[in-house]
């Protein structure tokens, strides 16, 4: 059997090869996406953000376990923030998702940022296919909030949960940074923990001031380690899901979505093209040069660049 | 006098009306910044980077008092990490600099994100070149460390300065996380605290693994609030600043910035370029379409709007 039929009997060895490839960019593989790409579709995505030490990991273990019992097939993508400098990862605690690893109906990948300074690269998307082509119902998609990264997981996800722990003035001020508008559900993590009803009230205070949406996302106190409030979570994910589904609203953040993705793949080939062709005749490394000495100005050199592409 | 003269005379509310006309990429500004590029080249910069709350602001405004006694003139940019949702400002501190805004040798902006993903946006960098016109011998330029916004300090700083405060677990995290290889120097503020010799020697043995650096960044304990060891610090930019001259690293540095500068505004014009012919023919919409329907794969759908820029 080739990596397709296998890829489509559920053989997670062939999944997880040709996830992969993507990742090295093959063409082999890319072929594959285009070729299963009316597959796709089905599966719903769940990205789940938050500060280092929230406790994503466990929660996303926990609900993915629910949804096994209700006879769910589950992916995880877990996005491992890697400097651009070191490109080390810096999160080892992935291992601990062990215990699902080995079951059939759940398939779990963690990707590297490959120093690609947009945060998210080109490769989960792809991978987020490759598990929709999979058959995966729900498909996570962890991420650390480190800034970027939360706002590329827009690109995917269909429902975004964030995970919040208490008493972290932190948390507060990332969420005003941005990130409270994005999120579809708040779930405060490691709630038995003093401040969690004086987050709880924090983040429904921020809340109130968008008052002006349909939908006002959920707040809800959990433990995940403790197991506690996971099926209550993942009943607010279905509620969030249904709400979209009956207002026609998750088509069209899908189409958003995809006119992401789709500008993104397009601005990563220009940018390839620019620098094979301008590396090539050393222009870059002229242009650059000329600048810094100010004997060209920027703006001049760009359009120099921008030639380049016409030709 | 036009504002070009204004500006070359030192008048400040020239210089703060060109970088408005910048923000908003004016024409005509752009071309003042190209027909004085030959000009620039003067300044030193300086990237101050650090959690929200480390206390950034006071120590750039301790720092610019030094400079001013050494009779420089200096220009602080500060940049506010803006939500590209909201586009709202998280940061209202920028008032407390008020006592040096009126120095006629101190130049203060604050600067939005303006929702560009990117972190720092252009006009932060041509803001830097207008202030190098404008002749100042320092230019600070402060951002709030989340990620993509230290990264992109990068682009426009000479030198590197992460500022950290004790005791606070999440920083040495984010320092782990791809911004400890990006300082040159690291300084403890508010090292009143307990903790800050702990924080120092954790930083020490970070150092410690990138022995191979010839430079190594000195990590001096401080309080910008108390003014203490803020001669000191200083002290460390200089020998920084040395060190970059003495060994060629000066040019080299910023012809790396200079090349990152470039590319990033060839990136902005294609995109503009595309966005411009795609939502004209309303390609990118009924590709985005299409691609949610699986009816087209995003690197075919791509490969059609490449075609566009062609043409």
């Amino acid at each position: 059997m080739n990596i397709v039929e296998r890829l489509l009997e559920g053989d997670k060895k062939a999944c997880a090869r040709l996830i992969s490839k993507l990742e090295n960019n093959e063409k082999e593989a890319i072929d594959i996406v285009k070729q299963l790409y009316n597959r796709t579709g089905n599966a719903y995505v769940i990205g789940i953000t938050g500060a280092p030490g929230s406790g994503k990991s466990t929660l996303t273990n926990k609900l993915t376990k629910e949804l096994l019992k209700q006879g769910k097939k589950v992916g995880i993508i877990a996005i491992d923030p890697t400097s651009p400098f070191s490109q080390g990862a810096i999160l080892g605690d992935r291992i601990r998702m062990n215990d699902l690893a080995l079951d059939k109906n759940v398939f779990i990948r963690s990707m590297g940022t490959r120093g690609s300074l947009g945060g998210m690269s080109r490769a989960t998307w792809d991978a987020v296919k490759v598990l929709d082509i999979f058959g995966c119902d729900y498909i996570f998609v962890e991420t650390v909030g480190v800034g970027q990264s939360e706002i590329d997981i827009v690109k995917v996800a269909d429902t975004i949960l964030m995970v919040v722990i208490p008493n972290t003035g932190d948390d507060i001020q990332a969420i005003k940074a941005g990130i409270m508008e994005i999120a579809d559900i708040f779930a405060i993590n490691k709630s038995d923990l003093e401040g969690a009803d004086k987050t709880k009230l924090e983040i429904e205070m921020n809340l109130d001031l968008n008052e002006k949406n349909e939908y006002r996302p959920p707040v809800i106190k959990v433990s995940a380690s403790k197991n506690q409030g996971m099926r209550e979570l993942l009943e607010k994910i279905y509620e969030h899901r249904r709400f979209l589904e009956e207002n026609n609203e998750l088509e069209k953040r899908r189409i958003r979505n995809s006119r992401l993705q789709l500008l993104k793949l397009v601005e990563d080939e220009l940018m390839e093209i620019i620098l094979d062709k301008s590396v090539k005749d050393d222009l870059l490394d002229k242009l650059s040069r000329e600048i810094t000495k100010g004997a060209i100005d920027p703006y001049t050199a760009k359009n120099r660049i921008i030639e380049l592409i016409r030709r």
